[in-house]
């Protein structure tokens, strides 16, 4: 009993964001408001005050903010976090005698009460308050003066009166939630890119092996679509023995180039560039130059070896070794990948191998490189994800890793709570309306909103999705503004994106001809249409903060199951955005759309200039219903920015 | 790095039944079964193996179950609780390499593919998993023995070494929980109980002020209506100083009675007996005779005072003082409520306070009550009830605590998590097909099942809801078998409800004339239709296992929005009963109802023999729908006990 805080009176439960019960932190970006709530209550009728306290890491001080009553016992308070680092918070919450106490003096006197005992307990309570402060000691004389009964009632009925009670909480036997949960804040690259994926080898404008030189070349080229990430696959030298052919086949023909994800040969391994691809200072090079366009070089990670990779010799005990000598390739049985060797995370020397797979960040971080982009993250261990994140993100700042984990969802989110910045998603094969949007509002409104920040790709060179094969360009322009819209940080695979390549390996979602096996020929001078339509995309997202969070999209009622529609906005409405999309791409669709009046704080009057920033078309509305009409031959997708008449806030 | 445990490659998260994060118990009574589930994962395609780990708080020795997978990563096992007191449960898992080589042999054999290297390895595991056991060491002597590479395939297929595989897991490199979570298991009094209601002064059969003696008298009626807690509002000495009179009258004229519930006189406080109901002496015969017939006597505690309590004068610091030096009375302001003194929790001397209402429980204890409803207990602190029940449960056995708290949701919840063994719900309010849905549907599927046991209450002497209200028998009897068969813990205050008694002060859920405020008649020796359909539920709630459980509720599709229906069954299905009821009081109403396929097991070829309990009446249905049909005239609703023909299961 002697530890029990018998007259602290509240409860405070469920307090948010909270991961996993405080176990990792919650994730925001630098501009990004915390909206914090918790269940805060106690016995009886008495006023109940409740406040946030929070604070960067590297501050001693909390910032306190007033926590409000938002109904059934659900309070909140809101903050900017504007430091990149760790932030700290917690929330205590007391029963507030004073505030009790006036609000009951407010309905007596409303109800002409006798009050005069109430003046006197008013006067205790400032005297407590006040612990000697002069101005309420003479407050509290007025209210006991009994000569004064009636001016004394309009003094406290007065508004100078309430706004001593508001600033002036009675703070007694207070709760505390007896911890401190947790925030990480990243800088705005964490929240907001768009991502552009090609192959450096098939980067030349002739029939040469392309080079890091020649992808500098194509930096005007990205730039002026407006992508501010530059994502290539491996770079490292490719295993030669047991390398795939063309369309995947088992053994490559001589003169083959193989897969880049089969890593490592006598040329060196995961620290090393592919002789073919130029040299350690020409990647430098064209690390320093994307940085003229304000372009990031995303390196990729894959954590695995070919047989031919330094390491199989160097320290054998990191792979499988069979009873008959040889090293365990990756397998899903009966199938064999026997270019692969997967390392073995239990080994025994275990920690020279996390050492020597972080000291592969370590080292192309030293090259200039911020991002990675970290291959099938879900076939290591978790924990060995959470180790090497915490750890580089310890020593550099602006780290950025995406998870490329196409998995079930429990390990996806996994990967995300330990620690990964972006991660890949669903969006690939979410295409129905109903799809998207529970897709979406899952990922928004669900619980992962606050460890799983995505990132939509339309295609990946893993991935030509059945809906994006043996259709016209319409698809492919609707897929890339829903990802570009719907999510602030969205990537393609290029050009056979903007060029709407689209046949596959039939029966399947595969490329034909992929990439990743054969190095392939590109008009790189050529633009077109869709080139067009992804430069306006990037450009609006540029311009409008509303499209830079992931976490603002509201749907729109439309009973078309073929128009999804929805709005983006900035938390104070001064950038507000609809998009509408015909998801069909054979046929015009149209329907009446509502407005979302309450997330737009619109009035019964409604007066609203829309300019529609893909044909510049102007319109106004002035109703809640408004007609929309698409023909995805002519364009599948409105993106009107709003101009909410003053009126209307 | 060196406390990572590096090598252990699975996740255990979101570890089921928990309340609050393990911070209470989840509750359980004896019988049950414990559901536990888990999500368990690890990277990459190896499998994975997970067990549940349970003991009793007084045993040593973890009881092992395996786990199995459910899909989406979730898994499960289940064990049923014997023994009152705490359990404790954890979680563990690992990748049991193995069961992985088993698997892949499977397969790889199946597709003929050279497997010497994998008997090899199937060797190595069986040593590593045998540890010098010679029919291990045999076995993988055979595995390697290439000149009988046939025999030794056909070993590894065979159902011997499946066993071998599932009985012997290869536990390496372990993940465990880290904790271990808590159940408290109660007995079955906690989960089944039918309760009634009386007032004792109103329990004479002349006109005399009723006594203890007088109770006794009527427990062959409540008996012989099946009821099994006899509750009775507070038996103490009732305030003289501002006694309430008839229909809540500010001031009683003299003779009046009083409220119980203005507990403490000249007469005594929370230890004493109203003289005018008995004795002690008497209150004790009443307790044991009861005890007879089988029924628990239910006491009231009402922490709270009348003006002229013996704690006001003696403790006058566990009372608010005024300015004036008079002791705060309750309000809700403007309004007074001067006949009740409430305890002040935020005295000092709060430690004495406790402890001496503490002794009030053990004082009734040591008079052989082992049930409390206890009034109101979200006006007073939530931990001091989880101080007080956790006390008393450390003393006592099979003590109840039934919390009156008709509040908001989430207090209600705290009330439970911190120790209420039982709550009363809004079962009172809900009178819809869709609101009993919803309601029941969060009661039993929600996460409050780990802790919140309802009671429901069609009426109580607070609460005569507007559907009871000037309308006929029938909707008393519909509610009545809603409590009594949705709910394993309900009751009625009688004999207003087997009378129907249904007259309110106009425009409130209130009875006129209450028997709070004033000494009714009851023709007490009067029987009719109603009490014996209280008679025939309450048999079939004992006779039927199926009616002993809240949690075993499965909604049945009925498109009639008038006819509710469903299905209560034990696990095993050994007792199955199927619910049907009209809850238009005026209106016949018919339907086609569909049984439900899965909860019931039922295959293509149906064959059910049904029961009315109510009316005798038997039936066969073949079909998946039915149709059923009631008349509220004739009577409400179906009670079938359902005999379903063997070959369906």
């Amino acid at each position: 009993m002697s530890e029990i805080r018998g007259q602290a009176r509240v409860i405070i439960e469920n307090v948010q964001p909270q991961v996993e019960g405080g176990l990792y932190p919650a994730k925001f970006t630098i501009g990004e408001f915390v909206d914090v709530t918790a269940d805060v209550f106690g016995d009886g009728h008495d006023h109940i005050r409740a406040q946030l306290l929070y604070r960067h890491e590297r501050n001693e001080a909390w910032t306190i903010l007033e926590m409000h009553h938002q109904g059934n016992d659900a309070w909140a308070a809101a903050f900017e976090v504007k430091t990149k680092g760790y932030y700290l918070f917690t929330v205590r919450a007391w029963v507030d005698h004073f505030e009790t106490w006036y609000d009951g003096f407010r309905k007596k006197a409303a109800a002409s009460v006798d009050v005069h005992v109430e003046l006197m307990e008013g006067a205790t309570y400032l005297r407590r308050l006040g612990k000697g402060d002069p101005h309420f000691a003479q407050l509290a004389d007025e209210l006991e003066d009994s000569s004064r009964y009636h001016e004394a009632i309009a003094s406290v009925l007065s508004p100078a009166f309430e706004r001593i009670v508001h600033d002036h909480p009675l703070i007694e036997h207070e709760t505390t939630l007896g911890r401190e949960l947790t925030l990480i804040v990243e800088s705005r690259r964490a929240n907001f890119s768009a991502w552009y994926e090609l192959f450096p080898r098939s980067a030349a404008l002739d029939e040469k092996h392309g080079t890091f030189r020649d992808v500098v070349r194509l930096l005007p080229r990205i730039s002026s679509m407006g992508f501010d990430v530059l994502y290539l696959p491996p770079i490292h030298p490719i295993g030669k023995i047991n390398r795939k052919g063309k369309n995947n086949n088992v053994q490559a023909t001589p003169g083959e180039p193989g897969s880049p994800w089969a890593i490592g040969s006598d040329e060196g391994g995961h620290k090393a560039v592919h002789p073919e691809l130029g040299t350690l200072d020409d990647f430098q090079g064209l690390v320093r130059e994307a940085e003229q366009y304000g372009i990031d070089v995303a390196m990729d990670i894959a954590f695995q070896c070919a047989p031919d990779h330094p390491y199989v010799k160097d320290h054998p005990q990191w792979f499988k070794q069979r009873p008959d000598g040889s090293i365990q390739y990756a397998e899903n049985p009966p199938k064999k990948y026997q270019d692969i060797y997967p390392f073995n995370f239990e080994t025994d020397d275990w920690r020279n191998l996390w050492q020597e797979l972080k000291s592969v960040f370590e080292f192309w971080i030293d090259q200039g490189v911020k991002i990675f982009r970290v291959d099938n993250p879900h076939t290591k261990p978790i924990r060995f994800w959470q180790w090497v994140i915490a750890e580089i993100n310890r020593q550099y700042d602006d780290i950025v890793f995406l998870s490329e984990a196409f998995t079930r969802p429990k390990i996806m989110a996994a990967l995300a709570k330990v620690g990964f910045t972006q991660s890949y998603t669903y969006f690939t094969w979410r295409v129905s309306k109903e799809e998207l949007m529970e897709y979406v509002n899952e990922l928004v409104y669900g619980p992962s909103r606050y460890y799983f920040r995505p990132n939509f790709w339309p295609n990946t060179p893993d991935i030509l999705p059945f809906h994006l094969q043996h259709q016209g360009e319409s698809i492919f322009i609707s897929r890339l503004a829903l990802a570009a819209t719907l999510s602030s940080n969205y990537g393609i695979y290029g050009p056979v994106y903007e060029f709407c390549e689209n046949q596959p390996v039939e029966g399947r979602e595969e490329y034909l001809n992929s990439e990743k096996y054969e190095i392939r020929r590109h008009d790189w001078k050529h633009t077109n249409r869709m080139t067009d339509i992804i430069s306006m995309l990037n450009r609006a997202r540029k311009d409008h903060p509303a499209l830079q969070s992931t976490w603002n999209v509201q749907f729109c009622m439309l009973s078309n199951p073929n128009l999804l529609a929805f709005v983006k906005s900035t938390r104070d409405l001064s950038d507000v955005l609809l998009v509408v999309i015909n998801l069909d791409p054979h046929n015009r669709h149209s329907d009446f759309l509502q407005l979302p009046k309450e997330r737009l704080r619109l009035g019964d009057t409604i007066n609203i200039k829309l300019h529609d920033l893909v044909t510049d078309e102007r319109y106004t509305w002035t109703q809640e219903w408004n007609y929309v009409e698409l023909d995805p031959y002519k364009m599948p997708f409105h993106l009107f920015h709003l101009e909410i008449h003053e009126s209307n806030l």
